[in-house]
């Protein structure tokens, strides 16, 4: 079966798509003639047949002595109804997609963005990073690939040890491997640690990310009571110790996500020490470690670790920048294994970011940021949750952070939030349904809102979203 | 079984033992007495006591109205036997020990670094680099989390997406995955067409940094044998494709890594529809396809793909910085998948490289930059293989390269290659030894050389590197 349609034809469809999809943006410059005809391989008249078709079409143009140009790009994206597949059939709807969605409607300035756990960008010390970043680059400290190790810039993991230390953790700098953000600590430290096909106990409700890391690397999930003043349930994890053959706890000792919970110092030591009888590794997540509403940061359970068990993972980016992507892990005895894997996969982070963070921990105030941000998501939280209690139904019940910046909200009647969800992004609200939070399909009736993104300005669109649990709770 | 030390003794030496690992370096200050006390729920009469015992060892001094500084940190690193441990025993050595020793290696300025396959730092164009980060910054570009998507920033996957148009690959800018540098392209790609246990077709030899990702996802290899000039045997793997579960083929068709060979366009085209007929993927790794010492950059399988197989990877490691840790990925019908591993692992890659490298592509002079270091490596790989000719005794075969940077030689009379490894790092040389190129052992007496590290200054490194090649082939 030949192609009957005439070669330069093909050649201008070729390049039409390519300006349809944004390759040569409207106004850029198409590949000259002869470039053209060497790199297809076509006859310099095939291709000036096919870049005059696209001219008649209104598409390209030539300019004289330079060559052709993009005239009108037709903008395809957001006009269809493509563009939001399968918004209306929750049934297919999986934990994956649903968090695809939440990425791709944060950055729309369309949506009130309750979904995506991401922080107030007016709380981001945006201006001194890039001040910083500007010197580093006059100075040249970006040299060649002087950095590229495996486990990260030492001047970076040397701040990291010594914030590590006054929070009572037993890290040098060389216990440290640097991430691309907590996703990468995570991820690195369950392949450390586990084997395709393991039972990993997580907390229940958790962070979905951590869902989407098991079922990528074929782990299986247990999921652990977890209550929301004082996190994973001890007594419900020991149990599970006994009767399944559990090869990692994962859990977010201090202010779980969704919850905000807080686990007890005396619980963080009963569970370092109850893994460290059976000689099962802890990976503790404390992203939010540094935003506690309480005087004292909390103490973590790799302070109380002498096994060198537990797998401490952190990142910068809910306080300092979350497109830096950058994060690092304490991995204790597996230090080996998850430096290995990190120089399989990526061969190293890269130094851009992790100079300039080690740089603005060295000089630019990072303790008087932290400060005034704790306080401002202490505020945002105790106002959010001020403002559900006002818009929405009798019935509704909140959960009561000690950190972070999120709030877990239990619909009235049994309302499930999956239809919420539906209905809240018809009318530009997103949020994130509670199904995405348990890999059975827990928390059908409970949605996370993201406290960080409370304003003055966004009360009214929570107060839509209380009238929209009204009306389908019938309430 | 009680701890008998005194509690300050414990303390002072938790403080000199991070003293010493560099979480406080020598000149910086220690935490406050009042502050070391809170955290470690101390006395204030302990910590005080600790401090004292340790300046009185003379680590740390006292400084009048400012605090306790660091006056003396011995420097444990280096010193020791144990800095280089299991040099002398071949047989212990693993693919990733050497892997990681390479690595190490290539940052000691006391190395001739003919080891790891580092681009030469003066054919970068860090300056430039330098100075458009700094412009970024400045223009405070580097807002927020604008650009965290999954997939990267559109700025670079539109230059990416022109660059590929310009080689034959029909690849639009959505069409592209942003990665850390090629190796995690490649991970991700191998995780979304394979599952655990899985058998995968690789070239032989081959680059040792796939081993070390097919060992992590516990995948299992099959070579294919690989012809210096030629690349991965069709004829081969067409009968391995018959009578092997193959589940996905791994090659560099332009310039394997160690080989530097390039396939024949036509076979190519074979290999691109071989795998179709049995809708196997094909990971092409390009990272080497810009570096082409022909006047023509050779073409790709990708650019013969009709059914979305071919998952393409490659890298700005080579040819702008191995330090950004940037790459991309174009993969066919598994783009989904690959996004959403890239989602579950890491979130997306640093914006700080992406843009920077996005604005250099768009401004920098790339394409003069290319034809410049071309022809420059093109230059070293021809002097070191006249030098290896000059130095090296009878026997010694050498590949001929058609681009990238390194030197596959075989040594004469069967001669181990571990045993020159050991030798040669005894005399502050690194060479990557043949047996790191295969799974399974083969090439034994094969040495890789990077051709990048060649200078006038190095001649007399490789003339060392031959004599002992002399010696102990006894030549």
């Amino acid at each position: 079966m030949e192609d009957k349609t005439p070669l330069y034809e093909r050649f201008a469809s070729e390049l039409e798509a390519r300006i349809l999809e944004g390759t040569f943006p409207e106004g850029g410059r198409v590949p000259a003639l002869r470039e053209s005809a060497e790199t297809h391989g076509l006859s310099l008249s095939t291709v000036l047949q096919a870049y005059r078709l696209l001219e008649t079409r209104g598409i390209i143009e030539a300019k004289p002595q330079s060559g052709y140009y993009v005239k009108y790009r037709p903008r395809k994206a957001a006009l269809g109804p493509e563009a939001r597949p399968s918004s209306d059939d929750p049934t297919g709807v999986s934990i994956d997609d649903l968090s695809m969605r939440l990425f791709r409607d944060k950055h729309d300035p369309d949506f009130a963005p309750f979904g995506a756990a991401t922080p107030d960008p007016d709380l981001l010390p945006t201006a001194k990073l890039n001040r910083l970043l500007a010197d580093l680059a006059r100075e040249g400290r970006f040299a060649q690939d002087s950095s590229t190790m495996p486990e990260g810039c030492s001047e970076l993991r040397v701040q990291v040890a010594q914030r590590a230390f006054g929070y009572g953790c037993d890290v040098g700098p060389d216990d440290i491997v640097i991430t691309a953000g907590c996703s990468e600590a995570m991820s690195l430290c369950l392949q450390a640690v586990c084997s395709p096909g393991d039972l990993v106990a997580i907390e229940s409700p958790t962070y979905f990310g951590i869902l989407l890391i098991l079922e990528s690397l074929h782990l299986k999930a247990l999921e652990i009571p977890t209550n929301p003043i004082t996190g994973m349930s001890i007594d419900a994890l020991g149990f599970a110790l006994e009767n399944h053959p559990i090869k990692a706890v994962v859990a977010m000792t201090n202010f779980n996500n969704p919850l905000g919970s807080c686990m007890p110092e005396e619980a963080k030591v009963e569970l370092a020490s109850m893994l460290s009888r059976r000689e099962i590794p802890l990976i503790e997540n404390d992203i939010y470690g540094e935003l506690h509403f309480s005087e004292r940061r909390p103490g973590l359970a790799k302070a109380h670790d002498r096994e060198g068990l537990v797998l401490l993972c952190s990142s910068f980016s809910k306080d300092i920048s979350p497109g830096y992507r950058t994060g690092w892990v304490a991995p204790g005895r597996f230090l080996d294994r998850v430096r290995k894997l990190k120089m399989a996969f990526s061969n190293g982070t890269s130094v851009l970011p992790q100079l300039t963070i080690a740089r603005y921990l060295e000089t630019g105030g990072y303790d008087l940021h932290l400060r005034k941000i704790r306080k401002a998501y202490a505020g945002k939280s105790l106002m959010m949750r001020r403002a559900i209690d006002e818009h929405f139904p009798e019935g509704t019940r909140i959960a009561e952070p000690f950190g972070g910046y999120v709030i877990w909200v239990r619909l009235p009647g049994g309302l499930d939030s999956l239809l919420l969800y539906r209905e809240a992004e018809k009318s530009r609200i997103t949020i994130a349904p509670g199904c995405m939070f348990s890999p059975t399909g827990k928390f059908l009736d409970y949605v996370r809102l993201n406290a960080a993104a409370w304003s003055e300005r966004t009360e009214k669109d929570l107060a839509r979203l209380g009238r929209l649990v009204k009306d389908l709770a019938g309430a």
